[in-house]
């Protein structure tokens, strides 16, 4: 267990942590004693018939959605549904390699077991139904990894799932992608200072996690949005001074193994795992209403590949999100990016099922 | 100084080198003796007046313009020009880090001093005249760092090109690029065996340049390369048989220092130098016809802003490439690919200027 203060209320806010007991792996590992965090909106109806589920993605957590996404005058409204957002397995928040304490000692830092998007949503289901009783989700909505775990809640749990939003994210992960989060995970396991995954402290890895968060500075926004210096609206006089005023900072006060546990995960991404590799049998199963929700431009989860998906789950919609931020346009900084999203999930959440 | 066979005939077939003497370069520093690899085809008109120049672009020589672009039945044909084509500084043939000797050991490894595309083209333009008696181009062409040096050209000495190709490049780096470069010499300079340039061999620095090749993976293919399995067509069986046999052993096969030398030239790219900023001035100057060539699929130089600067080139076409592989469609190994390329160079060389 590592003391890492980034993990905690004051960046986070609020949140709550529950154990849904012992969570044997699809890898074959076993969490012990598999907590999740995560916090709620609005009040669960009598019925139980009005349960939103948000999931996470990678390094961020439910508080993106708070500040962003939740709230009055939003699609995602406390007065009119019951929103949980738990946090993904390795978020730092959640049981994750640099919190593994107590029972989970035995898979701290190194020896963290290798999670899939699958074990997050048998875990997130546990977590539904033993402590709110929720047999039914109105809605489950991600956005890239979140979105991986939509996809899965959808094909894994057909009659749970009404409605289904994966935005910017895909249900198997792309050959390109498996690359770049091989590149990003190098970048880390690199750095000497990592030391096999047993460093003292997240600052041992400073280096690589700057390689890190420079990588997403290639892909994780568009070429146009770097010539357009959108910056400048987060009130940065340099791209230089962005990268050392933001996402530098952001991403090295992050946890490295817990960033290595989520990579691998969001890497071997599919859902067609449940169907001998068939992924059109798979995303066939989906009885959710489902609206892919690709960002134009997002370099790595392009609309193309999230179309291809989207023809394959009955009775789908493409909503393509303009947002020349790209895929980090999912941080909803851009004035126009909300308004689109609010839009297409009003629309999902006004259809009948 | 350093013994390195990849910078040979073994691996480039047969060249010439030349001095072009002492070089004072933009950026303050000095190349003693500078010398450049150049190969020819064809033969000079008594009247001069049939000369070609290719330019070379990041870790590519004039090998590869041998191997696809040039030839009888190409636009490129010995029988009706004389071609030239020139390595550029810090390509491992001509003058590099970790081949200065003799006069310019003292610029050697990590003492090479920053080198410019305006200082390659300085370079080459001497050759061509005190070597050849050239003082007029048919035709200045070149892919990525080459379309770089071509631009170059125009601007620099636009009453001695007549026509311009610059494929897959930009006269001005973009952000976006300068970023990417960047990240690119992170994962060479961050391995401990990089020694601050001072190795002792370039498989000192294998795993950096390991890293290098594979953030060339994520952004010199396309998305949609990778999900058609391209390497299948050049007989390998898995993306990672491709990565190990061909990309890894591509770029480790190289010398750091010479990498780092063209990456920084790359990054710091920019006509706009001779006019204080203006761009539009710059690319303004240029009388040559030109055909501006993206590759469609471009992760780093999208068609975007090629033709953002191709609008600015007075006269100037755009001819885009349609080519899935990306950027690296450079290589030409794609059927569909030269063809394209030789119907735009034929149309371009027909043109009277």
């Amino acid at each position: 267990m590592i003391e890492n203060p980034f993990y905690g209320p004051e960046f986070h806010g609020e949140y709550e942590v529950a154990s849904v007991g012992r969570l044997d792996l699809e890898e074959g590992g076993t969490i012990p004693d598999c907590r999740l965090a995560f916090t709620t909106w609005g009040e669960l109806s009598p019925e139980k018939d009005n349960a939103v589920l948000i999931t996470t993605w990678y390094s961020g957590t439910h508080q993106i959605w708070r500040d962003a996404y939740v709230g009055e005058g939003h699609a995602l409204d406390p007065s009119r549904w019951f929103i949980v957002a738990i946090d993904q397995i390795g978020s730092g928040l959640s049981v994750s390699p640099h919190n593994a304490d107590g029972d989970n000692a035995s898979i701290a830092m190194s020896n963290f077991p290798r999670v899939r998007i699958g074990d997050d949503v048998v875990a997130q289901e546990r977590l539904l139904r033993e402590r709110f009783g929720i047999e039914r989700l109105q809605l489950v909505v991600g956005g890239s990894m979140g979105a991986q775990q939509t996809y899965e809640w959808a094909v894994r749990f057909p009659e749970k799932v009404l409605r289904a939003a994966p935005i910017a994210g895909t249900a198997q992960n792309t050959p390109h992608d498996q690359i770049f989060a091989d590149v990003l995970m190098a970048a880390i396991t690199s750095d000497p200072g990592f030391a096999d995954g047993e460093y003292k402290s997240n600052a041992d890895v400073v280096a690589g996690l700057t390689r890190h968060a420079d990588i997403w500075g290639v892909m994780g926004f568009s070429t146009e949005a770097w010539k357009l210096e959108f910056w400048r609206a987060m009130e940065f006089d340099s791209k230089e001074a962005f990268l050392d005023g933001f996402l530098r900072p952001y991403f090295t006060a992050m946890d490295p193994n817990d960033l290595l546990c989520m990579a691998w995960k969001w890497q071997h991404g599919d859902v067609a795992r449940h169907t001998g590799g068939d992924l059109a049998a798979a995303l066939g199963r989906i009885t959710a209403k489902t609206y892919v929700m690709p960002i134009d431009e997002d370099m790595f989860f392009p609309p193309r590949d999230c179309r291809a998906e989207q023809e394959l789950v009955p009775g789908a919609e493409l909503r393509v999100i303009e947002e020349v931020l790209g895929h980090l346009g999912l941080f909803g900084v851009a004035p126009s990016y909300m308004p689109q999203i609010d839009r297409h999930l009003g629309e999902l959440l006004a259809t009948r099922v």
